[in-house]
């Protein structure tokens, strides 16, 4: 089954598999299902897809990096526009014809203009959103940034406007004809697991694993 | 570690991490190392990223998809630019910072001008190298494309002549004075997991699951 969600659809993409409209529930679980996505952008009229973290606080999605980063500097101008795709793949489809073999996956493209947090203070504050999203206790549990490190950390956001989604889930679709056919048909589900904490080498004796790190779970909320 | 990889590097793209660079054997391990990616590109100079299928066969990726998808109908048309990103998501990394948070991933970006396959032969021959790149044997083992299927398919290609890769892997790398605090350091692992078939509810008695199912790998090559 291939369902297409919408926010507020921007009409220029067009809606291939519209086979259903959902709202903006649907997509903050397809945001936050994960931690990792893909953020387009465009440098002398050239596509760039750069993979970073992203995390969602009320309706609006966060990334950062370095402020030396290509992709933030090319961001934070006024005015540039970011596409921002998670994509969570959930499985591979087979089918009995070649044709109908489709990927099993939920995605969501943002789209929008990028605004950078120019406020220190506020700048610390997402960053413990964003911390605390990854791990919750991580904040508390670490060295937050200084100011020469806030300086050097470049954190977008934008409003979940412009954004639509897409699912897919369930078994294979073939011809009518095709179902007669002696071929295997079915799904591979992909799942993404954590495996056990490696320690650093590095690490102090007598730091325990702390629970936030044994529970680590990439879905979000 | 992070490292850098460059086949003709492209100057505008910023080089963070320029830790080391590798030849066209590291940037393909990175490529071959899943069938997922993330296509971008630009409608009235706004940025796209699209999650598709991708395959290798020697100098040139490829992928593919209904000809009536915006991504495929604006990327065939001539000197179009994409960027097809691989990213191999590895790892949660936890330093003793904040600041010093990062991923462990492997990642690759291809840039160029795609071109569409016209000539139906050698579409129908390259979408059987993709069948036998997902699972060895399926395109013998499925009904394949027929005339008005492969004209509803658009495969578009690019030579890989301008692309850049990027690794890390390993522990954090705190700041010197930061290995005192009590803060646990370390990694965790991510891994992508298949999982048991799930044959078809439709599936006739009597077909049993193929070897290139049951043996089915996300990494090709």
């Amino acid at each position: 089954m291939s369902e297409q969600i919408d926010v507020t659809p921007r009409t220029r993409v067009k809606r291939a598999h519209n086979r259903g409209v959902y709202g903006r529930d649907e997509l903050y679980r397809v945001i936050d299902a994960t931690i990792l996505c893909h953020v387009g952008y465009v440098i002398d009229d050239a596509p760039y897809v750069t993979p970073t973290f992203h995390w969602r606080e009320g309706g609006r999605v966060f990334w950062h990096g370095s402020s030396a980063s290509r992709m933030l500097r090319t961001l934070e101008q006024d005015e540039v526009e970011a596409c921002l795709t998670v994509t969570l793949f959930d499985g591979v489809v087979f089918a009995r014809s070649s044709f109908n073999h489709s990927a099993n996956y939920r995605s969501a493209m943002i789209f929008g203009t990028p605004e950078p947090i120019a406020d220190a203070d506020e700048k610390f504050r997402v960053l413990g959103v964003f911390m605390d999203r990854l791990a919750p206790g991580r904040w508390e549990d670490c060295r937050r940034p200084n100011a020469q490190e806030l300086k050097a950390t470049t954190v977008l956001s934008m409003p979940i406007d412009e954004a639509s989604a897409k699912i897919r889930s369930g078994p294979p679709e073939d011809d009518e004809p095709d179902y007669q056919l002696p071929h295997w048909a079915g799904v591979l589900p992909i799942t993404t697991v954590i495996g056990e904490p490696v320690p650093d080498p590095a690490l102090a004796p007598g730091i325990a694993t702390p629970d936030y790190v044994r529970d680590f779970d990439l879905k979000k909320g």
